[in-house]
């Protein structure tokens, strides 16, 4: 079988994660999320906190990151500007999901791993979204949340990933043409890993 | 099993037709889609060519239809205000679609069934994109498209899809948060139907 990778961006609290995972199980592939963190601390000197840190920091809603389309991550550093602690973390995260797919068969999570892999035609780009009330149910029984504001915060989480999606890639999050399956996780979290299972297996005979 | 509906949107050239009427033998249900002129121009008393044209007509890209919210049709034709033969071809369009989707499993293709299903949650809803340069080349072998500016004309029939959806509903034609799946259909005319097929088996489970 040849080597292909899938990516994963998803609203927060719509299974995105735990999709990704079950289904990286089931394809008998590497997972990576937060280990992507671990991975570019290594490469930045970075401590792992601090770039989970970094990495939920807010970006501008209104401009986009002047590295969008400097990669590798060699050539932003070349340019001379001075690079905020999330643009490093970006750009070496970036480097990091283009080894990691040029080396093995992987599902990878957010990241903005579709943009950087958007070139490579091993890659299927998946989007998992998923109705407000679905998506609060949901947070509260997987992630144990108990916040009383849950519904505005899942809002936030939502915006802050659109803000990094739009400031690194200048593309709309979540938009259908960005990705090559869209898929509503409200029909359940066994049935959202069959219905990626089966699309990654008939993605696959393309590159057969 | 359960009655059931899936509704496909489309664009131009994504072969979203042809996976509809597929999909539909492979579930062994009815198939909706210029079935619809024939089924509107009984209920209008139009003829059957002239629905065809007055679906083609151009909406306006920054108004709203002013019917969008005021279902079923007979609604509208008590506001006293005047109706156009588009309004009127839609708002019969959707009574049937309604009536159909009460009356039996089916496949609907177009007409904003999306919208007008929108609250039976024993509606799947689709949309089917692809790239560009996929689109010509599908519209060529399928449609047997010989016009050299088939890219430009591609576009235009997408525009005109988009204004209608966004006249007569109020919605952005393609956004992935209005459907349940949304696939690009480049993957192959053979995969996307065994993909939709999945889809629509694993969605069935949810409502048994």
């Amino acid at each position: 079988m040849k080597q292909y990778c899938v990516t994963i961006a998803r609203e927060f609290g719509s299974g995105g994660r735990l999709i990704g995972r079950r289904l990286a199980e089931e394809l008998g592939i590497d997972f990576y999320d937060r280990e992507l963190i671990a991975l570019a601390a290594a490469e930045t000197g970075f401590a792992e906190d601090y770039i989970g840190e970094v990495e939920n920091e807010k970006t501008s809603r209104l401009c986009f990151g002047p590295y969008a389309h400097n990669f590798p991550i060699v050539t932003a550093f070349n340019t001379g500007q001075s690079v905020s602690a999330q643009e490093q973390v970006f750009l070496a995260q970036s480097a990091i999901i283009r080894r990691l797919a040029a080396e093995k068969s992987c599902v990878i999570v957010g990241r903005s791993a579709d943009y950087v892999l958007r070139d490579k035609i091993c890659c299927a780009h998946v989007f998992i979204h998923a109705p407000l009330e679905y998506r609060v149910r949901f947070a509260q029984e997987h992630y144990g949340e108990t916040r009383s504001d849950l519904d505005a915060y899942i809002k936030r989480q939502d915006k802050r990933r659109s803000n990094y999606c739009r400031y690194f890639t200048q593309r709309k999050w979540g938009a259908s043409h960005n990705y090559h399956l869209c898929l509503d996780s409200s029909v359940g979290l066994d049935s959202s890993v069959r219905i990626l299972e089966n699309f990654a297996r008939e993605f696959l005979r393309r590159l057969s």
